[in-house]
């Protein structure tokens, strides 16, 4: 799935090593500086072994029993920062900031596709979090139809929507500024907490107070208060877990238009990787969970 | 989850150190060895750190806007060799067979519980696939509810039975032996396969041919022939992935009755810990495998 490098060996997203990746589809860049060189400070490339491409047409078809359908898509790397030695913790949360519109820009740009259903947004911090490069990146993969889980997630949430004709995210945020418990940070924009039964230890939800269903409509205030309380987040993990592997995952609404889209509210799943998964998780879908929520959120409220 | 033991340590599975767990519910003994002590090829204990308990009242409750449920069930540990030195894929297809029927046995017992409405029976074979004790054990959670993904498996299973008045692993089994490319091993009882755009690398299916719902009806015969095309298909991925790390899932309808039940075709789930699981399975529910079943089978038919 990822260009592979050898630990301490070359690496195709440090400066100077533009030729190694596919050429840049975007950039922030030093004035004057010219594409696919050096002199910027973000980069996104198209992966260069992608699990879906751009090209030819989607197609479905059977094979035996079974349905196929042709691997249409795109799948694209962010390069947060031309140095190796830094981790997006490490960046300022104006860089971060940077990271985040560049996510906009791109979910604009594939929702122009009208093979594309929807885009997921994620970063694999470290080996035990999937990571095959070290340096610093996250990656996009927009597919041709709305994954699994986003449409389970939306489903629950049209459900719920329906039932007590409120947005389920909104109602959580009321419940959890109330309780009081699970909330690790609030600011003005956003609510980090703790998710009531979550899975994994640690995990994280970052929600924005203001209801929209879609990531790519969000203005440049709320990316930037976004920016502000993932850094801080990642500073508390990262002093009380000792830096530990994560993933960090983008929620946000399909392509698909709707005039009932209103249920949903993006927001950004953040996965510590501390326990690890099983058997019985494989064979359940269940989760359990060695650390309560509300434990996790005090720790790291108090972080 | 696990009962803690330093590597190299203290092992509480094994013989002599019968009373580091609590008393046992089941085991297999020589004549005359009395309970909790020495003499005995496999023992089944209460997990001394259970993830749900037999104790108390099943009780739903509110907590805010949230629904709760007390954690009702059992959590039993399979000690599956008094040696620290054996791994399943050592002990005998007889030796295995015992783990089996130990497994049946338990499943009757739970069964008679009114509260337990499924069991998960699994295994984790080393540290990077979720065990926490080296001594090759296995695990049951029984639970108060269908698991998520049972009730999925049994949805998807039912819609194929209304539609197409077949069961779909039958019809599975019917493909697979007539397109032969994800054939793993054939025996008189059963058939290994990799499964059509399975999750991971290497996963395999292990179907009895006989169409059966629930494992705990299974009859002897089918239980020792698991057993001998487990052990063969254990020494086949061992030899090709230098002894990988795994899980073992058995999927078996819930112990709710019905007379509509015959849809399901309980399975074995085998799922060597070759890819590691980022961001992107756990945002979108979709699994990247970069080995297809089609060469995977390959490579274990010709181990």
């Amino acid at each position: 799935m990822e260009q592979q490098a050898a630990p301490g060996g070359f690496c195709p997203f440090c400066e100077e090593n533009e030729s190694s990746t596919p050429d840049e589809v975007y950039a922030l860049r030093d004035d004057g500086s010219p594409p696919n060189g050096p002199g910027w400070r973000l980069r996104v490339v198209p992966n260069k072994f992608p699990a879906l491409t751009g090209e030819g047409e989607l197609i479905v078809s059977k094979e035996g029993m079974y349905d196929r359908m042709s691997g249409i898509g795109f799948h694209e790397v962010l390069i947060e920062t031309p140095r190796h030695d830094l981790a997006l913790a490490d960046l300022s949360s104006m860089r971060i900031a940077d990271l985040f519109r560049a996510v906009r820009l791109r979910f604009c740009e594939f929702k122009k596709d009208k093979r594309v259903k929807c885009a997921q947004f994620f970063k694999n911090h470290g080996y035990t979090a999937g990571a095959s490069i070290e340096h610093s990146h996250s990656q996009i993969i927009a597919m041709p139809q709305v994954s699994k889980l986003l449409e389970e997630e939306l489903a629950g949430a049209k459900e719920y929507f329906k039932r007590e004709n409120r947005c389920v995210y909104c109602d959580m945020i009321d419940e959890e500024t109330s309780a009081k418990v699970r909330v690790v940070v609030e600011t003005e924009r956003f609510i980090a907490l703790a998710p009531y039964a979550s899975r994994f230890a640690y995990e994280t939800l970052l929600l924005p107070k203001k209801h929209n269903h879609r990531f790519e409509d969000t203005g440049d205030n709320t990316i930037d208060a976004l920016s502000v309380i993932l850094k801080q987040l990642l500073q508390k993990t990262n002093s009380i877990l000792n830096n530990p592997t994560y993933n960090l995952i983008l929620h946000t609404f399909s392509f698909e238009q709707g005039a009932d889209d209103g249920y949903y509210h993006w927001h950004v799943e953040f996965l510590p990787m501390v326990n690890r998964v099983a058997g019985f998780e494989w064979g359940s879908g269940l989760f359990i969970n060695p650390v309560p929520p509300e434990d996790a959120a005090k720790r790291l409220r108090e972080a």
